[in-house]
């Protein structure tokens, strides 16, 4: 018997209504995370996707993107770089702001964790509004990388950060999506 | 040519003085990480010595212990869950409050994540005080997990947080130590 795997991952995700805060659903990957058959599904899925791609880097956004990130880049015999919440990098950082609903945030990264030219692949769990995996990009291309693709399990498109990311000229890669409710 | 695996990675160690304050030394991971050969020799160390130890779950620390955790869970088909900063879990938690050096600081887990009797490695990147290892280790026993052996990269020894570990009665696994300067 054959699973879909991206479906059998989507079925895993657990909706928590109300969370943070009234009227918002949160999709939580810890369930997916915690099964060990599910996470193998979902590395796979992408392992499988970049196994025969030209890639350097995997860089895994501050902190559910450290998850996906670090399986991938040893499975992938790849480096791994983290794109971090400001002032946790304790060397030379690059940073950059971006807008959250309220106020501003900072995504930083060591300058010599990347070299012009390399290729690396942009991972996280989740695209939203986008701005977060935006701002990750642009200090990636700032350091002279080439962003293969952008990649989450999952996709908000109702919020608009998947459109938004490929208007920057991004391929995007996700497992699923769910529509607002 | 063989090369000691821990030895190699306490040596691509990056120690950058006074930070996160003058006259405290980090020990940065990060160009280990971003080092595919550096990488895969460390996460290697942790599947060789974990392979052959019956467990059920590997609880990484938010945030570093992410990168770890995450891949020596899928390596050794295991499930992964995340020990998190106070606020980030959308479920029902449990909560450990822990002494810092100013002030207090609360990590959390779903209640969830852990089913009474599983055998669990926790691990982390470094053990500075233990304050953090002990309070994720007193949550994974409230959720009647047998935690098995607290592991992690570096060990600063001087500041006593591997004694105080041990003194709770945990195993406890590092690759390398720095000393005080």
């Amino acid at each position: 018997m054959h699973i879909d795997p991206a479906d059998h991952v989507r079925k895993a995700i657990r909706s928590v209504p109300n969370w943070p805060k009234p009227g918002i659903t949160f999709r939580d990957i810890t369930p997916v995370l915690q099964d060990p058959r599910s996470f193998r599904v979902l590395i796979d899925l992408f392992v499988y996707r970049y196994m025969r791609q030209r890639l350097d880097l995997v860089a895994g956004v501050d902190a559910r993107g450290f998850i996906l990130g670090s399986v991938l880049a040893y499975e992938l015999n790849l480096g791994f770089v983290p794109v971090r919440k400001k002032g946790k990098l304790p060397f030379d950082t690059v940073a950059e702001e971006y807008s959250l609903e309220y106020g501003n945030a900072t995504v930083e990264m060591h300058t010599d964790s990347v070299r012009p030219g390399q290729r690396v692949l942009l991972i996280d769990d989740l695209i939203a509004t986008g701005g977060t995996m935006v701002a990750a990009s642009k200090l990636l291309q700032r350091l002279g990388a080439n962003v293969v693709e952008a990649a989450a399990i999952i996709d908000l498109p109702y919020l608009g950060g998947s459109t938004a990311l490929k208007e920057t000229g991004l391929d995007i890669y996700t497992v699923c999506s769910f529509e607002g409710d």
